[in-house]
């Protein structure tokens, strides 16, 4: 936790912000619980200077899940303090102070969602205190802390991705049985990622037609056999994230069809891994899976419904650059060194069935790391 | 769904509203949930007219998800397209129309932040497209909405509450071991949770000294014999959540003053219920919880670190009136007929243990149905 304040006060350095303050109630802003650990209820500000100790405002009844020896604690009893102690602080700034929330610009809306978070009342709230500070969107210094990973940061993605993989091939695949319900199926994984950490997201389970749905919702519809089985789940192993997805058979024999497009996808993956290296572009990433489909004669036009792949972190979908095509408004960005991506090509045919294949890796100078493997060829349950 | 739209458009024909505007990305807003019914990752904005069909924007990837019999889908591939859809959709209302957005006017920031959800970026954007429109508001549709329940959400809960009794009673209890640590505990737990529906929040399983703290995070530490272990779970059935609270002890002869916070936990339970009735004030019933523990000699002010209940729904903390204190801000309010809310009165000593012991019950006009029954007395595992 420490380390984490360290980084974030060299940014603010870097940047030339005086402190960045996080809000929000229930957790909804990540940072919350990047910066404290912990899952917070009661309307809460963290509040980081760029030199001095970072504060927490919260409650009376969770000040005790503070880690005292990095953050001093004010609490509060009734909502009405609550405003106080933040008038207090915002009065306490300098003037002119910068001053960074998790919001964007109007310009900038619609667009990049992931740092615009603190809500419009809390907003205007906080903004209107003290009106001779200098409000700046908080999105260069969210950037600098989470695009590029840290050794440290590196080392929990793999055990993430490790555990997530062991979890699967060791010990979910045998328990796999047609006859069960899609939600009784992510119920036994999500039980086996709390076993090791955390669950990432809500597993996606989808039998059948619904693996052609890249978002499916594990429903009450049973498992059966001669149908493919596509399984999207991640683990939270130290406030990190895996995201893994595999694609089986239910049966001995899959058809034709089945094998061609799971060998599609797969080569698909490894014509991203040829390209994907700190500097190259991510559409040129996204060319080369497209690229693979057409020679495979499946459009990606068509059958092809999602981008290959999206930075990894903190959050599942996380900050920093991805594997995309380029647009107009928004062109592509070359792939950061010791960033974590996730490499996902898939081919949906609606109706019939699905399969994607789904790996984390680390981006470096060279290429990549693989974090996980996923089989090259279908695995039969 | 169906019904949940007919319900929505009442509640805007009533209010002079033409329209009720929910957006977000990765379903960070509870209500697009609540519409949908699924968890939808990309930018996803749902417009409920007063009259006609509603209408969802979401992406290419996702949008097979949505229900067509209730709602006309547009869909984008690119965020271009996103902000194209939403211009024309704001563009094609009427002049002066009266749109409801999840946001707070200022003045009520900090205060109703259930309400104040909308980001700030998203709120200017989704605003300047169309200046001739008359944006208020939502929390007035809000409320009417969720603070009453529906016969049938009355029923869910019911069900959520007798869902999450069982899996304690009948599965966990007996696999409580000491030697376990609070997470192998948490998990278990949450994988009956998931079996049954789902997972209403992260399970709170406390320990010995961690009982104290009332929103304590499950930890590597292990249970241990005589010890008082805490435990804070509920179901999520048909998007509906409960919220139950045990305590135990673990061993064979808990000590005289366990004994006796216990009963007067549950004595405090009592007192609430006596008065828990439509129409009577929460500070009243509040109250009555606080002169309990000072009967026993347990000053509140000191040991009684929170507030004795929220109303509970499609959100844990949901909307409406609660139990807790009056303020001079926030004046208390009369309980309503058929909300659903939480009776938790506990006890609370820093460094040695914690009892609470956490209820759901429907008001009604006579009093309340209580939907579980934590046990009178400690049980021993």
């Amino acid at each position: 936790m420490k380390e984490k304040i360290e980084r974030i006060q060299n940014v603010l350095q870097k940047n030339d912000v005086d402190a960045w303050i996080v809000f929000c109630h229930h957790a909804y802003d990540v940072h919350l619980k990047y910066l404290l650990e912990k899952w917070y209820a009661s309307p809460t500000l963290v509040l980081v200077p760029k030199n001095d100790k970072p504060k927490v405002i919260t409650s009376q009844m969770e000040a005790m899940m503070v880690n005292e020896e990095v953050y001093q604690v004010l609490s509060y009893k009734k909502g009405e303090e609550l405003r106080e102690l933040i008038v207090k602080e915002m009065s306490d700034f300098q003037d002119k102070a910068t001053v960074a929330l998790n919001f964007v610009e109007e310009e900038e809306a619609l667009k990049n969602m992931n740092y615009d978070i603190l809500s419009s009342g809390s907003f205007k709230a906080l903004t209107s205190i003290n009106k001779n500070l200098n409000y700046i969107s908080a999105k260069d210094i969210i950037f600098d802390i989470r695009a590029v990973k840290t050794k440290k940061e590196i080392k929990n993605h793999k055990i993430a991705a490790q555990l997530a993989e062991e979890l699967m091939v060791e010990v979910v695949e045998s328990k796999i049985k047609s006859g069960m319900t899609e939600k009784e199926l992510a119920a036994i994984i999500e039980f086996e990622c709390n076993k090791r950490g955390g669950v990432a997201f809500d597993a996606i389970v989808a039998s059948g037609p619904h693996a052609a749905i890249p978002h499916h919702k594990a429903s009450e519809v049973k498992i059966k056999e001669n149908q493919v089985l596509l399984i999207d789940y991640g683990v939270t192993y130290n406030w990190t994230n895996s995201d893994i997805t595999h694609t089986y058979w239910i049966g001995s024999n899959p058809p034709e069809e089945v094998l061609r497009v799971y060998e599609a996808v797969d080569q698909a993956k490894e014509a991203a891994y040829e390209k994907i290296k700190a500097g190259v572009l991510g559409s040129v990433v996204e060319q080369a899976v497209r690229d693979k489909f057409e020679e495979y004669g499946y459009d990606p036009e068509k059958y092809y419904l999602h981008s290959t792949g999206h930075p990894i972190g903190i959050e599942t979908h996380d900050i920093g650059y991805g594997i995309r095509r380029a647009t107009l408004e928004s062109p592509s960005k070359p792939l950061l060194e010791n960033s974590i991506i996730t490499v996902e090509p898939g081919l949906y045919f609606a109706g019939e069935f699905g399969v994607r294949l789904e790996d984390d890796c680390v981006v470096t100078k060279e290429g990549s790391i693989r974090l996980s493997n996923t089989p090259k060829k279908i695995v039969r349950l």
